[in-house]
């Protein structure tokens, strides 16, 4: 078995931006790296050979809902994640801590977009330094997830990379809740690595900086988790409400992170952000947006995105992108597509996604040649 | 461009069973064949590549569905249906007629459990002798379907085997009524014909016998019809409203069409009535039943219906059935299908879809080595 390892084979000279190889039990990943979203542990439409056949290098799994269905003692009876999905390149799962914050205060977004807090709050029954206590939306059962529960899932996921458990604050939040909720963030990620560290098995995990907007508790989660023995580093919590604010916490985290450590940006993956990501040192995304805006009949292309079900397409019999070697370009047209998602098919969802994510993985591969030429 | 025609490799000594090979200007049906439903020129969850892959040999597309979208005019100016859909084996149309007479009566279904008639009724406008004249429910427009636009529709897809306009009249249809349609039927059939032979193309047409449950009725067709140069015979119209009377429609009419033409059975392809049919010498049999099945969570296996989403399933690691060669089985268990239906994701109704389908194209060979040993 392979051990993780990280290289960085370049760095360019006109920005932070840099070339590195993360090598896993399940090979490797070039980096920069398009993380693709695979909650239940498939990515929408796709099979596990055709998410391979893309090339995607590393798949993100959520424990919060393999936890919940079918249960991670399943996939460990299975033989883990790789084996029960029938994947056989690399995996990271998260710890499950952002879906059940989320169910306690809403998203983000919805914070965001003022839907208000606390929609799913009564799924959540207690909040204390143990962990968290919240009921299943399947079946109503209790769970209790702890740094130590999180861990005991992910050991039987067997992901090769793998995420503490951690808190994730509301963006509104006030100034000492903040504190106290890094704090313990700050405790529940060390108490998951020594819970990781009695059995390693070969998996790698990445501490999660929080800090939320403030640069200050930025610096300090950087500080204090850059002294525990973590084999990278995610950025999590609130990237703040704008691109804006998202680029004065990203370039004041991340000089702050071990050069020689491989680093992940949680939950963000829009071609903005990589953009602005990759130039400040981002290694790896992940984002479900490019597999949903195709399920939405949006296509990712060199033009910008392609609204499918245009009326314009209808008679357009070229690949919805001239040049593409997806595997729905070198076979259908975009006016097939189109029809497809005119007649509501379910193999239209497919389509689009398999494009969308053969597109991420030549996005990247376009930024990895770039920074090879130092051009970023 | 390889002429239609269809031989017979053997007759069974023990029954009316039949092996045969139907060659079409996009390649071979052996036969007995599985003709899998493609309504919108896609089957439900899977890619032209995918259903080659399975070895579907003749695909049934609705020529109702594609006239109103994307409409036929589209698909001729792609090349035609192959070409649209990217499939380069055969493809078998409708004519419409059956879609346009539900609309008006609601389907023999509707009508067996009472559901009432006349449903969507609505949406007919006018039937006479010309034809139909219905509305859109896409769009509202006005849509003309006569025999002559029908077999001009068939003429756009460009499939290999295409069939002649007719009427289904209802279940519960008083016996005057019932020769008038048909009357009428034989006369949109002759025009149809008339209509296809100005312009062949390579395809081939089959004649639809009818006379629903009427055994003199279905004699007189067969009469007028086997008079008329079809390519081969589609046996349509209301087949008795169970198993019993379909025998007796089938064993009555099958003996009247001549042996050397290829016949179809037209909508029914479940298990029992392709055992049933095969001994009256049935040739192909379409059915939307094996990929609905497959939605709903029904795999099809030696064992009978196996329902995916049943609890038991949930640890059972190893292929849904053993032995099974399909792309699903090869990959997955039944545990992760059991999940994946479970978690409502969309790669669970493919994966069934694939099995389905491989189950049928393995149930006829199995079926075709039978014949050819006289064992059925």
């Amino acid at each position: 078995m392979t051990p993780f390892k990280f290289e960085v084979l370049h760095k360019s000279k006109k920005s932070e931006a840099r070339l590195g190889k993360i090598h896993t039990p399940h090979g490797i990943i070039d980096t920069p790296s398009f993380v693709a979203v695979g909650t239940n542990g498939t990515i929408k439409g796709l099979d596990s050979r055709t998410v391979t056949e893309i090339g995607l290098q590393l798949m993100f799994c959520n424990t919060y809902h393999l936890l919940l269905q079918p249960g991670t003692e399943v996939i460990k009876e299975a033989g883990g994640l790789h084996e029960f999905i029938h994947r056989d390149l690399p995996i990271i799962t998260d710890s499950g801590g952002f879906q059940v914050f989320s169910l306690a205060y809403g998203s983000v977004a919805d914070e965001l977009k003022s839907r208000g807090c606390k929609k799913t709050g009564d799924l959540v029954l207690k909040i204390d330094e143990e962990g968290v206590l919240f009921r299943s939306y399947r079946d109503g059962s209790k769970v209790l997830l702890t740094p130590e529960t999180s861990i005991a899932a992910q050991k039987d996921l067997g992901a090769d990379i793998i995420i503490p458990f951690d808190e994730l604050p509301p963006y509104h939040i006030k100034e000492e809740a903040l504190k106290h909720s890094l704090a313990r963030t700050h405790r529940w990620e060390k108490r998951s690595l020594d819970a990781h560290l009695k059995s390693p098995n070969g998996q790698a995990m990445y501490g999660v900086i929080h800090g939320g907007i403030n640069l200050d508790y930025r610096k300090e989660s950087c500080e204090v988790l850059t002294n525990l023995n973590f084999d990278g580093f995610a950025i999590g919590g609130s990237m703040g409400k704008n691109k804006k604010e998202m680029q004065e916490i990203l370039s004041h985290t991340l000089p702050l992170l071990p050069k020689e450590k491989p680093n992940h940006l949680l939950g963000i993956g829009d071609l903005d952000s990589i953009d602005q990501g990759i130039i400040l040192g981002i290694d790896t995304f992940d984002s479900s947006y490019p597999t949903r805006a195709a399920r939405h009949g949006v296509a990712l292309t060199k033009n910008g995105p392609l609204k499918l079900k245009k009326n314009a397409n209808k008679t357009h019999f070229a690949p919805l992108e001239e040049g593409c070697t997806c595997p729905t370009c070198k076979r259908y047209s975009l006016a097939y597509l189109h029809h497809l998602f005119k007649a509501k098919e379910l193999s239209a969802l497919t389509m689009a996604s398999i494009h969308n994510l053969h597109f991420m993985v030549e996005y990247m591969a376009s930024i990895r040649k770039k920074i090879s030429n130092d051009e970023i």
